[in-house]
């Protein structure tokens, strides 16, 4: 894509009411634009990182054999109040009655109607196990909407939900999301830290959360940094496993497995007949992720005072071409040869604007992409052109006719 | 993938509320479940064709040069006073106030929200034109929901918005997606009309419907076959080009492209500076493309008795292979091999369930995959395997080491 038809807008300054460095950052490099507090709209550069995030959770998901399906955002308040849940959400679910009388909410989560959907498909135990998800849009009333992205009004979420026979069938699954989630983070270019790093395994636990730290972090564990303990509660002051002193940070969840066992499947009473013929509730799991709330986490874990320096799979785009001065007639015919050849693998942007040198590297930082190559005049008088990394910014001086190589060498 | 891994569940009957072929279908073939009238689940097979549908459309969104973006569903009512169109969307707009007393609705339709966007970012002339479109969900309160998808209370659309600094420039951003609307109806496999059909430029006209003949359709047009002028007024009895008869018929709305001219620029203030400094209104453009009632549409125009029958860019799957008979030991390695093979190049489907191959065979024609493989202890006695045409049930009987290039060949 060309800059100038992109629609990106940056900006010098972020907005006051912007308090954490990611969501100054995500309004400085346009890739979000308040609508109202907890409202946010996605532009190009934004739409691309959440795609980016998407696809990584996707193909993780898929791998595990999970299948991806599509709820409504739309719920009865009926299967809220079935399952128990409807008191216990209390303002923070949106409710409104329609023009027939209907009583509907705007789903929170989905587990309700992800039981009542299997229910009615699943019979017998030769059809379990079945584990669903879907990455979409969920709902809630924040009173205090904040961090953009992070605490927001309408959010985006992969939930998936595992449905068993019996314990030891959800422990494989539970186990598996595990493994999955790891991988998803670790593609996200995040350093996290889970509840349940210490064990190594999970058998017999409820549930197990993933974290990043950032300062803007709205959650407290103490943390062991030498073998990865963490733990919400903050009554313990030495490790547990290494008996090393723990540290009290602030964290980012992104992430959080649970078991449900029977919770939803018995109020609900989603059985299946089992092998020998009795009838049993199926047994659950359910297993979150924050899609959007990650694009935050990602930026807070990889930012410096010039801006974002998204990881590879994350990046709105693989490469910057920046032309130092559009008007001069090689660099423009080197750029867009370039240009042309890149793009024939790769995702690339090209600063065709009519803009200052320094214009354009500011920008170029702020938004983040992990390669540049700039284009000059200085540069082609020796036949050169310069390959940046965002992220130290070490600059590799190449040939202009191995410029190509060099650059499929870098990014793989 | 497997069958018995893919929550594939279909149904011998519709339930009796379905009264539209394609919603009868789509409820049968295991694509769709209703939560609540008006209410949808997509169920892996229906994510899939709704996934390709989308795709097809950002495809084509793309190459005209828009940019795609994400907007809220959420939306402040205020907005939709400043447009004044606050009273006309009365009780089919959801609304209701959050515990923070904020007035919200459910965006039934995003120009109020992106003249809002535009008009924070866009200054110059020079910034113009911008083609901005999202594929997102929508919501209207609507009193009688029908035909599944065709018409619900949670539905997926495309929609897209120009913005132009004058009228001439707009004139070519609609032709620009007059054709790529063209395409997209092409490649979902439909044979459609457009009101604007017969004077083949669009110059001056307001605003261009697509549709595409249906008995389960709610609109009702006058065509003519010869010409394919098309026309929502009934007065007319011969048609205006060629004086042939015209046919009164009943159609779905797929697709509608407006000149919104300054509506919306005027009433919320979006206007830019022009190459003589004077401050102007933009002009803008809406496209809208029904994605979820795609799906309806296409199955009303692809069926037979037995079920449906997808056109190849939208299918679920590529290929289906039906081994006859799993406990046969050489049906299940050829099966696997194929399989194996396939899955390189293509999506498949492997119907791996110990079922009798009559109920294997219904269930292939009822989910609509264009190309079945049957495999079976007869004729692999003789060395060959079947490859079935799901449109004409043509039979193409090849040796089992040239299946492969035969099913290369005509996937293409």
């Amino acid at each position: 894509m060309f800059w100038s038809e992109s629609f990106i807008y940056t900006l010098k300054e972020a907005p006051e009411a912007a308090e954490s460095v990611s969501h100054k950052l995500m309004l400085r490099a346009g890739l979000i634009r308040m609508l109202v507090a907890g409202v946010y709209s996605y532009l190009p550069l934004g739409f691309k990182v959440l795609k980016n995030i998407e696809n990584i959770v996707r193909e993780e998901m898929d791998k595990t054999g999970a299948c991806e399906i599509l709820l409504a955002a739309l719920q009865p308040e009926e299967l809220w109040i079935k399952s128990g849940r409807d008191e216990q959400m209390g303002e923070t679910m949106i409710r409104f009655t329609d023009r027939k009388g209907r009583k509907l909410c705007l789903g929170p989560t989905h587990e309700e109607v992800i039981t009542e959907l299997v229910k009615n498909q699943v019979r017998s135990y030769r059809e379990l196990p079945v584990i669903l998800y879907q990455i979409q849009t969920k709902y809630r009333d924040e009173l205090r909407p904040r961090f953009g992205l992070m605490r927001a009004c309408e959010f985006i979420m992969k939930d998936a939900y595992s449905f068993d026979i019996d314990e030891a069938s959800l422990d494989k699954n539970y186990k598996k999301m595990f493994i999955a989630y790891e991988k998803i983070f670790k593609r996200c270019g995040l350093s996290f830290i889970s509840t349940k790093a210490d064990c190594g395994v999970m058998g017999g636990d409820e549930s197990c959360e993933f974290m990043v730290e950032a300062l803007s972090g709205e959650d407290k564990v103490i943390y062991c940094s030498d073998c990865n303990f963490a733990q919400a509660s903050t009554e313990t002051k030495k490790c547990p496993n290494c008996k090393k002193d723990l540290k009290g940070i602030t964290v980012i969840e992104i992430g959080h497995i649970f078991k449900l066992g029977t919770k939803y499947s018995k109020s609900l009473e989603a059985n299946f007949t089992d092998a020998d013929g009795t009838i049993k509730p199926m047994i659950m799991g359910c297993y979150g992720i924050g899609v959007s709330r990650l694009i935050a986490a990602i930026i807070e874990q990889n930012y410096d005072k010039d801006g974002i320096i998204w990881p590879r799979e994350i990046s709105p785009y693989d490469v910057l071409i920046i032309p130092l001065n559009m008007a001069h007639r090689q660099t423009k015919e080197v750029s867009g040869e370039l240009y042309k050849n890149l793009s024939a693998k790769f995702n690339v942007l090209l600063d065709d604007r009519d803009e200052r040198a320094g214009i354009k590297f500011k920008d170029a930082d702020l938004i983040g992409v992990p390669l540049k190559v700039v284009i000059g005049e200085k540069g082609l008088e020796n036949g050169k052109i310069e390959i940046v990394k965002r992220r130290d910014n070490s600059v590799l001086l190449v040939d202009v006719d191995k410029a190509m190589a060099a650059i499929k060498d870098i990014i793989k």
